[in-house]
């Protein structure tokens, strides 16, 4: 069976989209896409409310409640079915979303075992014969075939072949 | 560089050490080594008490303070400075472990950062240049040079070259 790594965030699971949602409702602001073009959605925030949204993304239970992106928990159970899946998310970094993103991950996609999470800070230890992820520093040093899922952050991004909704992964994975 | 991965219990942080001791100031009761060389240490304690000893397994704060592994720290930090040094745990099956595993880490081993770290569930995803662990399936898939870290468990494997203490390790990787 081939292996197959996803990305969680901005892939299979939204902060990016919880975190603009709560910043509309509790302060009204706007939040600016392009400013996301330097590869980090957190950049389209205010200045001044940057420290406010990387507080948030720390504390704990943010990732426990975040939506998940849409057919992707359709395309995974089938896909699960013909390759070897892990979900690879790369979370050392913000200590609180450990537990958070394994229990929203048994929820979500309750065919998914806790045997195929890995919660890594640096991909490059990962090997697998497919990879998809938002970021190119995850996917520049894997050796199998890497798809570039899209995502705002990385609109300008080239040289990578896109997924850009879980309906384009079904057709290439699922063909 | 040459990237080793290193099995964090039972190989730099002793869980069952900490469970025996626990266990012999608690209830005096006597571990069988004999009976842990099925695979698993938790088989040492009488069958009456396994219930009791997973529980506390289970339990948050059980693997924030663990001893370390003798000479660990030393060994690990000089490899640190020679090789790419990854410490992967099979961690997502005991989701209160996640962040004790993580703050347990950087405080006893400074040295590595929060980008070293991997908890998984399932070391097939893992790929390197050299395995030190205590568990054959998680060297038994490893295209690298393997090396098993021994303990009480593990006593009568065979067919794999032995690590038996950090000061062989550092004989092996620093010469």
């Amino acid at each position: 069976m081939e292996r197959v790594i996803i990305d969680m965030d901005e892939v299979i699971a939204d902060p990016m989209g919880e975190m603009i949602s709560w910043y509309q409702e509790t302060h009204g602001g706007k939040v600016d896409f392009e400013k996301m073009l330097v590869g980090s959605w957190v950049k389209g925030f205010p200045e001044q409310h940057w420290e406010m949204v990387m507080e948030r993304l720390l504390a704990p239970g943010f990732f426990r409640y975040l939506p998940v992106m849409q057919d992707s928990v359709e395309v995974i159970r089938e896909m699960n079915r013909r390759y070897e899946i892990f979900i690879v998310s790369a979370a050392t970094e913000f200590p609180n979303s450990l537990k958070d993103k394994l229990e929203w991950l048994l929820e979500h996609f309750s065919f998914i075992s806790w045997k195929q999470l890995v919660l890594c800070g640096d991909k490059r230890v990962i090997c697998g014969d497919y990879m998809i992820d938002d970021h190119v520093k995850n996917l520049q040093h894997f050796k199998g075939k890497s798809f570039l899922f899209t995502t705002p952050h990385n609109l300008r991004v080239t040289g990578y072949e896109r997924i850009n909704d879980w309906r384009e992964a079904g057709a290439i994975f699922l063909k």
